[in-house]
C-alpha cells in the first residue's frame, strides 16, 4: 500500500526566533520512503504564493531517541513549513501479540530501560499503587498490557476542549477526559508501573481503509516492549488500523513536539492529511462515515 | 590534588531482583582516574566478611546522557555494592564565569537543546510566568543564571526530614524546604524557563578543604550551559568548592538514581565518603567545623 | 437606582434528582427588594410554554455563611428555574477605602476568622511564601489588599475556554489564565496569606452604566475585611462598578454553586441579565460598546 | 465509665501573637462533663512553675460547625495551655450500624449537605470517577461506607515521618502513607463522592481498655451520616474503641486545628493523655501491650 502524508503549517512570527521541528518521517521508515520526506521552510512575504517564498535553511540532527529533528531560525513575518511524502508499506493493521511475553527486567535491552522511568507527563512514581491495584493481579505480558490500554480507552472520554499543555497522566486519571496525547500518557504511565517499557509515539493516522472522521491532524499513540520488540498501542482509538505513519518517539509528549518555537509563533494555517494512494497517483477516498 | 572517593552500600533483598547502578565516576573523569573506579557487587551470605562474598557479574552500558550504568541481578539475601577510586584533579574550586554569555537558542549545540525541556521533577511548562516575573528583567547570561541559584539558595531551607521521592520543583517552590536534589530541581527548572540549558548532576562532595559537616553522602548539584560550556552550580551550598567528583548527569533525579531495584531492597548499610589524599596515601583530615 | 435582575435556566434531567439552588438575592439585600426575589421551579412537559409548567415545591434554608438556599426534587424531563427581582440601591460604584486599615488578628470578629483559612480552591497553606515574597513588604491594609487585586488582574488573562471545575488558585498562578472565579480564587488566597480575611462572592454584574460587553451571565468577585467591614474587590474587572447584585458568599466557589444537581442535569437554556430600570419600568439600554 | 483527659502544651512565642485554640471538649459532651473542661492559658516567665504563671484572658466563640473555640493574645515568651476534664460515658465502643441506610440526598437535613462538598484536603471533585470505580457497585449505606473505611485502612500505611501540612486526600491516595489525619481525609473524600455525608473529627483516643500503644496524642477520626445520625469511623485504627472523646468536627483538618498561631510559635512541651478513671480517682492502667 502507498501512503501519501502531507502537511502545510503556517505561523505568524512576532519576531525572529529559533525553531525546532520534528516533521520528518521516523528513520525506521526510511527504507519505505518512495518520494519526498523533505521539510520545506519558507518565509512568505506579503503577497507571495505558498511554495514560492524565500527558503530558510535548516540543520538536521538526531536526538537521543533517534528522531530526526530540524532546527532553523524563523524570521519575523509569515512562516510556512510544509512537506509531502509517499511511503510503501504492507498495508496491514498493526499486529496484536496475544502470546507476547513480558521480559524480566534483567532481560530488557539497555536502551529500553529508560522507558520504565517517570517523565514529565507520566508520573510513574505516583501511580505505582494505583496501577498495582488495577492490573497487578493480571497475567503479565500482552494480556496485562492490553488490559491497561482497554481500561484507559474505556474510562477516558475524548474532548478537544479539554486539552491543556500541562495535563499529566494524573490529571487524566482524575478528570477522565482528554485528547490523544492524554489517553496515551495515562496508558504509558500505567504500563511502566507494571514493568512494561512504554514509549510515546507521534505521527499520521489518516482515515485509511476506515470511515471518514473529519479533517486530518497529527495523532499520538504509544508502543510497549514485549517479546523483544515494540508493539503499537492506541488507548484512544483502540482499533487495529492500517496507515499509521510514525514520525517520532520519546518518553512522552515533552520529547516529541512537532514544532517548538522559542518566540511568539501564532498559528495561522494548519493542514495535515494522509491518504492511501494508488500506483497511478490517485488518492483513495476514505470510506464514507457511518 | 588527589581525591579518594569510596562507598559501601548494603541492601537486604527480599527476593532476586534486577538492579541498575550508576556508581562509576563520570566518563569525563576517566583521564583523571589513578586507581579504582571499579564496581564490586557481592552477595554476602550469613557470616561472610564484606569483601569476601560471592561476586555478582555486572554488565555495563552507557545511557542516552553518556553516563556509565551497570546492571546485574541481585540474589535474595544481603547484597553489597562497593568501590574506591582515586582521581587527580587540579584542586581548584569550580569557576565562576562572570562574563559568560547566554547563547541564543539557535547557537546551542543540538545535544544541549534537550536540557531546555520539562522533565519529571522540573515542570518548566508550569513555571514560565513565575520565572519570568522573578528573573525576566535581569541581564541574560551569568548574572541571571547566578541570580536564579542565589534565589533558590536564599529561599529554600534544608531539612532531611522533608525529602520525598515525588517532590517536584513546584513542591519545592511552595514548601520552601527540601534536600539537595530539591534545591537543584527548582534552580534547574527556572534556568530552563529562562532559556538557560540546565542539567542535574550527582556525585561526591566531601568536606575537602572545607570545615567538617558530618557523615558523607552523595550530593546533587547542577550545571548550566553558558558561553559554550557547562558550569557547575549548587543552589544548596552556593559556595565554590574544590573536590566535587561527578558521577552522572541527566534531566533530573529520575535519570540518575544511584541504584534502582526492581524488587524490594531494604537499605542496611550506607557509607559514602570522599577525602583529599596526599601522595603518600595519607588522608587529609577535614578542617575542624566552626 | 433600580436594578432588575432575572434568570431563566433550563435543564434536561436524565432522571429524578435532588437539587440545591442559590438563586435568591443575598439576605443583606432584603431591605432593598422592591419586587420579586421569588424562585420559580417548573417541570415543563412536552409543548408546555415556560411559565405554565407544573410547579415544583422548594424548601428554603440558610447555610452556615448566611446564604439563602433552596432545595427541591427535580423530576425526570425538562426543568426550568427562573425568577425576576427589582431592587433599589444608591447606584454608586463600590467604594475604595484608601485609608482602610488592616485589623490585627486579635481584633477580627470571630465570624470573620474562618475567611483566613485554606479552602478547596484557595490553598492558603501552599501560597504563604509566594504571597510573602510578592506583597509582604507593602504597607498593610488597603494598599496591600489593592495591590494583590491589581497583581492578579495584571498577570492573569481571561479565557472562557480554559475554565475547568477543579482549577485551584495554584493552577491559576501557574497557568495565568482563567475565568471570573479563577481570578478571584487567586486574589482571595493571597489576601488570606497576608492575614486579610477574604471571601468569595457571586451575583449579577450587568453592564449597568457601562459599555455593553455581551450576553449576561452570573459573575464572581470577592470581598476583603478591612477597617471593620467587607469591601468589594474584583480581580477580573478591577473597575469600580455600579450595579453589582450579591447572591451568595462563601470560602470559595465550592460553597456557592448556583445550582447543584445530584443527578445528570444537562443545560438546555441559560439566560441571565441585569439592567438598570427607570421608575416607569423602562429598561435603560447599556452604553454602546466602544 | 469515667474518662480523664488532660493536656499541657507549651510554646515559645517569638513575639506577641493572636492564637485560636480548640481545646475544649465538644459541646455535645457537655452533659457528660463531671469536672474541668476549662482552658488555662498562662504566661510562664523565667523560673515560674507551670500552674503559677500569669493567667491570660481568653474569649470564647462557636464556629460555624458548632465547635467551642477560644481566642487570646499570647505575649512574647513561654506560653502554656493546659486543662483537665473528667467525663462520664457509657464506656461502650462505638456502634456499627450494619443495617444503617443511606438517605437519598433530598432527605438529608440541610445542615448535613455541606459535608458532601469538596474542601481543602478533600478534593471530592477530583475523586468522583476513582471512588465510583472502587465503590460504585456496592450496596449503598453502611456496607459501602464501611468498605471505604476498610479500603483506606488496608491500603494506607502509617508513618509519622511522612506527615506534612499540605498533604491532601489525593496525595494520600498516590503515596499510600500518612498519619491519622491523612487516613481520614481519604476516607472522608471517597465517602462524599458516594453521596455519604462525612465530616472530620478530632479528639482524644487513649489506650482505654486497649493494649498500650505509646505516649498520648490527639487523634483524628471521621463521622458518616447514615440512617439519620452520625456514626464514628476510623480509617486508621479501624477498630471499635471505647474512650473516644470528641473535641471538634469540621469539613477537614483545616477547620479544626487544635491551636493556630498567627506568629512564630515554637513547640516546647507536648503532653496529651486520656485514661479511664475509677470512681475513687484511680487511673486504670492501660492493658500491657502485646
Amino acid at each position: 500500500m502507498l501512503i501519501r502524508s502531507e502537511f502545510d503549517i503556517q505561523f505568524q512570527m512576532a519576531r525572529r526566533a529559533a525553531m525546532v521541528a520534528m516533521l520528518h518521517l521516523h528513520p525506521s521508515l526510511e527504507r519505505h520512503v518512495r518520494t519526498g520526506n523533505v521539510l520545506v521552510v519558507e518565509h512568505l512575504e506579503e503577497g507571495v504564493v505558498p511554495g514560492f517564498g524565500e527558503l530558510i535553511g535548516t540543520a538536521e540532527y538526531g536526538d537521543s531517541f533517534g528522531n530526526r529533528c530540524s532546527r532553523f531560525v524563523a524570521p519575523e513575518g509569515l512562516l510556512r513549513v510544509s512537506g509531502t511524502s509517499t511511503i510503501e508499506v504492507d498495508g496491514l493493521a498493526e499486529e496484536a501479540g496475544a502470546e507476547a511475553r513480558q521480559a524480566a527486567i534483567e532481560e530488557l535491552p539497555c536502551e529500553v530501560l529508560q522507558f520504565l522511568l517517570p517523565s514529565r507527563y507520566c508520573e510513574v512514581d505516583r501511580f505505582m499503587p494505583v496501577a498495582q491495584d488495577l492490573f497487578g493481579w493480571m497475567k503479565p505480558g500482552w494480556e496485562r498490557a492490553a488490559a491497561i490500554r482497554d481500561w484507559v480507552h474505556e474510562k477516558v472520554r475524548f474532548d478537544y476542549q479539554t486539552a491543556r499543555p500541562t495535563k499529566t497522566a494524573m490529571d487524566v486519571f482524575t478528570e477522565r477526559v482528554g485528547v490523544c496525547r492524554d489517553f496515551q500518557h495515562l496508558a504509558v504511565t500505567m504500563s511502566r508501573c507494571q514493568n512494561i517499557p512504554a514509549r510515546y509515539a507521534t505521527g499520521y493516522l489518516g482515515d485509511i481503509r476506515w470511515p471518514y472522521t473529519g479533517a486530518g491532524d497529527f495523532s499520538a499513540w504509544y508502543e510497549v516492549w514485549l517479546e523483544g520488540r515494540w508493539w503499537t498501542m492506541d488507548a484512544r482509538h483502540n482499533e487495529a488500523r492500517a496507515g499509521r505513519v510514525l514520525m517520532a518517539v520519546g518518553r512522552d509528549a515533552a520529547d516529541v513536539a512537532i514544532t517548538t518555537s522559542c518566540g511568539n509563533a501564532e498559528l495561522r494555517h494548519f493542514y495535515v492529511e494522509s491518504h492511501e494512494l494508488l500506483e497511478d497517483g490517485t488518492v483513495v477516498a476514505p470510506v464514507a462515515a457511518v
